[in-house]
């Protein structure tokens, strides 16, 4: 028996976009109000307010109307200026990608780079900062998916605190799945959307901004207005009594909401303790089976996506097609710089549970096998379930 | 990290309810239409006639508007009178549990029972048969669910056939995972219910009938009319332009199209193959393991449910209620006689697919594991997918 | 432009199955559990104690699983045994189809009669009673939906109390839409549904009984037991730690919880009043259009359903089938006696809002003009507006 | 009894967001593959190309993963240079919305307009274009939602083809709801989106192009690349093989899906049908009713709004609210220059339906009486139901 194309996948563990909550797919399907309806301007303002309490920006985030890298370009057009200088922290294919839309605006970019299975340091960030003084934008880009690494950013934040620029975090695919939020990174712009972590269908994203940036937005004479680029005229949209820009994506936010309160409601504490537990048994699983993960060091190494090296002569699309043929398994593929050199399964939202990393494993694994890589498939099983029952003890 | 009682459970693995298909739960949830307004009459008429093209019975089947145990008391309260002797087939709990609705009737019941462990011998029922040629009535049990064993229908049905009484097959948990139908089994009543491995929510059921079971029930003068309990009500009610003798189960009937339709788009066949290696797969890994099968030889276990012995000295609610803990899998416990001697995996509907026997050995050993019976869970694991990468070759 | 009869309708105003709520048909869809998973077991009581709580029976209500018929056919079943006496108050079709069920148990079933344009009498029931001392139940239908009329349930609650006879009501159609319960009724056993006011789809059925009630059937030797008949079976049932005697309906429970949240969200007495502003308005337009209410008198109508008599020479499958193809509306028929002499339009659950009286209005008188009886459309609307306006001010 | 402001409304008669069909909302409740899973894949491809179908445009549309002012600010943006002179046809205010997008571009913009009561006659557009041979681009809005006006886009079409410009036409509000497509209105750029007459939720656009468009786009230096606002992006992102610009919107692909399914089978003619009664039975009935239509001659009304003038004395707002409090039903406002001068009932999608129109006269009649004004709502009543029973003939 073998899954066809055509046949539904049995499990999407790729990186985004991930498998919805049931619950949300539901709220998706409420019946559809007149976004000027007292009902969805009330709902407006409370999923807005509901984002502010788990995103914990100095002001209330700004929901923008299309999947993050919307909320990516648009930030970068809206704050940055032609006399800017911004540097750019790359460590993956996603914040190098950053750079073209901070170039767009004028600005001069720098650009603090490490090899693509590394993180950044935020020492060194601290002293590019110091031969740079003046540098007014940094962009920091916290789970560089492709890669399946994560930043240090708090200490890079503390870094960037101290020289004053502002700072700008991609957090699409960490928040939600790790203790990561605009406030213990400092970030003046964090930028996130409901499709990873949260576990919503893609179409949204959101900015959680401190004050200080508002003003440097408002300052900017080439901040987008009257465009979908625009953060700055969404900035009173969220209150129930004033107008939207155009029509916001009313189905969209009924899922948000219902993500936001299954996160409330499970506690986010444990919502990053099962991504955390099931990232461990998966690069646990992976090493025990003989694989290498991508990051150079564990600790590298996202809770909500493993990073995992393609052993030698392993083609990565037919591996991801049998995968898929034969188990019924969906995984990602690497990006640009990373593709063709390592698998990635994600753990976000509803698959980060820790038995998914056992479904991820045997699926890897027999499959590896199957294309004639001596992995110890049953090695990894039982490395991935003792992470996995090392944090099950009552 | 445990899933508390009050956590969704992540996987549920019971013999029913099963999990249903996602396409079957939107379906329930379309707009529910007057039970006589032209749309629902022809739908009625239309999942009748696609039920009939599933089930093979000589007539179309008869929805019942409850779940299996309605079909089933309503079938021996409709098809026995007081002058039946019903030869009543009992190798497990379902089967012996007929007996009272039969007698009920005021039939007399002959047993011919065997081990619940074991199945019953086709010869043997020839044998009974021919001692006692007053026999009327056959009820036979295919999948007794809490033994986990499939009787040998065909056969059974070929010796009462010679015989000449009226064969009533209980397919409840059988029909949709395996080869049979009506006509296979030569039964003059075949009952099931999409709640199982049809992938429905539990709330109808459904009996394929043959001609002479339509005249015998007409015949009996104790067969209930004007009554939940009665068939005789529903003969014609299938057809559009025909009353319903009650309101029917409206979104439950949309829920069943659906699933019929996903049946024979995936094609019948295809389906029981997926079946039948799941459930290979989790014996092989449960033996490998160093567990024992309930059912007394490999052949007689169902290709719907595997039930496993449970070792000396585990209780069956703790291992069920830590397995859920742990791992957030739900299994379901023995019945009646069995119960406290086996643990069940259902791999019905949606969760015949052959990675849920990883996610179903990974559980169970690992549970079983903790509570201090050594399994070799990467034995286990290496059996099952043995078993599916043995069916995954092109 | 034309609706064919394979079109859906555009208003479902049939007087059951009604149309569901939309937060009902999403629950409907929502991941089906296990029955004994505990958070079932938990969903099960809650919602045992939340109908206990809109019910107000002596004890937590019965959830059967099938639609009323079953509720009402189980009733009679378990309660009357052969040496009862049953008073039925006839003034309708619902209530006259009791009989059988009584005379089934063996019991002795007296009737007390009206024209079903009528309503009972309290007063004619007291004497009825001191006349028949010797009556031992005594079986109500507070609506009778195939006229449209509703008894004067909490006055002969009284006289039947007075005597001491046990009191079954059968509040099917009515309960939900208007200010009746168990205890206003004084009901022994108070038998409704979700599939009506309360506006879900068919498929299950309550009965919330006095602590006289349960005594009575448990000293009921013909009292069924292991049957779908059985309401002993269920009686601890409802509690999270017990056993269901069969699986069961997972999927309408879901949705019945949602129907019970929405009802306790919006109030019941804002509830009740929606359904009787609707049903006067359509009273009043019905009226003014130049059409006679079935009931005798306006004070016998149902708030919840409004039964028009069909003017001379109009055919009623003619004149509905019409309906639905110039406008997409859906009304019902009559029932047995009533059959082609009126026609129905239910105000339940989400169809009990004022407007729908407009459409309904709209719908019929031009319906009827078309088919050649001289309506006054205009004066029609114009009627039930001023209802609807009156009920209005702030 | 009041609909209080968090009381869901009954009836959404906006302009959009319009209700959503049933059938719509449950495929955005549809599981979330990957996006580059071969089912979403494939799924994606299905939908460019049913599309195609419907819009008619020489090229597969592009689909924009945001609702259509995306598309409109993505066309000016892509299509128009700095060389580019534009005429900007203008009869309300989105048409005058554009007029900054072409600007922005660096392109002269003239504007050829007229009194928004008005709609643009193609005679003037000629005569402007021969004044004008340097005009490079025209662009016009078929219908002006805030007007509820249609302009005669094919004999503008015709008109700007002799000329020789490329013609961008806005058909946002009107694509779904009549007969108007790319091929007849001769459009290079066809802008719409499902959200409107459709009948699913905002969130996704589309433009219908023709291959000079394509090739006009590809040699403008200025078209956004790398942007959510690049068209060019996604030239071939629509075939399943190719990769997508970045992560389009699943659910709303599966709403989109639904809906042209719908339209399809309903039959397109039979739509427009339904959205051109409804509005004409509303439009006889406002007049009736005593009130005055926005557009200046009934045959610039649209067949998806209804434009009514406000009475003198009335307050927009006070109105709608007061609507909404009584019967439950929510209209629009105007935009810009016509708000407050007019009340909108939308006519499209589920809303399309003549009895809608029943629905909107009794709400708008009733609400304006009182608050003062003197409306014959019987007679307003009585007109609709003449036009409808005039299109209701078999």
């Amino acid at each position: 028996m073998r899954y066809a194309p055509t046949d539904p996948p049995l499990f999407t563990l790729a990186t985004g976009p991930v498998d919805s909550y049931p619950a949300v797919l539901r709220a998706l399907a409420a019946p559809v109000p007149y976004d000027y309806d007292p009902t969805f301007q009330a709902t407006y303002q409370r999923v807005a307010e509901k984002l502010h309490r788990i995103v914990r920006s100095e002001t209330v985030p700004v929901i923008l109307h299309g999947e993050p890298v919307l909320a990516l370009e648009a930030a970068a057009a809206s704050l940055i200026g032609a006399d800017d200088v911004v540097l750019n922290l790359v460590s993956g294919v996603y914040a190098k990608g950053f750079a073209p839309w901070a170039a767009r605006c004028g600005a001069r970019v720098l650009e603090h780079a490490v090899s693509y299975d590394q993180v950044i340091d935020a020492n060194d960030v601290a002293d590019v900062l110091v031969r740079h003084p003046e540098v007014t934008v940094v962009a920091a880009c916290h789970h560089d998916t492709p890669s399946g690494t994560i930043n240090p950013i708090e200490a890079i934040g503390a870094a960037v605190a101290r020289h004053g620029a502002l700072l700008l975090v991609d957090a699409v695919s960490s928040f939600g799945g790790m203790a990561v939020d605009a406030a213990t990174a400092q970030a003046d712009l964090f930028i996130s959307g409901p499709n990873k972590c949260l576990g919503c269908p893609p179409g949204l994203s959101f900015i959680g901004m401190s004050r200080r940036a508002w003003a440097k937005m408002k300052g900017n004479p080439t901040a987008p207005r009257a465009s979908i680029l625009s953060i700055l005229d969404w900035e009173t949209a969220w209150r129930a009594e004033n107008p939207f820009p155009f029509t916001p994506s009313v189905a969209e936010i009924h899922g948000l909401e219902a993500a936001i309160d299954l996160y409330l409601a499970e506690g986010p504490p444990r919502v990053w303790a099962r991504h955390l537990i099931t990232a461990q048994a998966c690069q646990a699983g992976a090493i025990a089976m003989g694989l290498a993960l991508w990051p150079a060091q564990p600790q590298f190494a996202s809770p909500t996506t493993t990073a995992i090296r393609l052993p030698a002569g392993i083609n990565d699309a037919e591996l991801r097609a049998e995968m898929r043929a034969r188990y019924g398994v969906v995984c990602s593929s690497g990006r640009g710089e990373t593709l063709g050199k390592l698998i990635r399964i994600g753990h976000m939202g509803p698959t980060a549970q820790p038995l998914y990393a056992v479904i991820a494993l045997s699926a890897l694994g027999g499959t590896l096998r199957k294309l004639g890589v001596p992995v110890n498939l049953a090695a990894g099983i039982d490395a991935a379930m003792s992470v996995i029952d090392a944090a099950s003890t009552e």
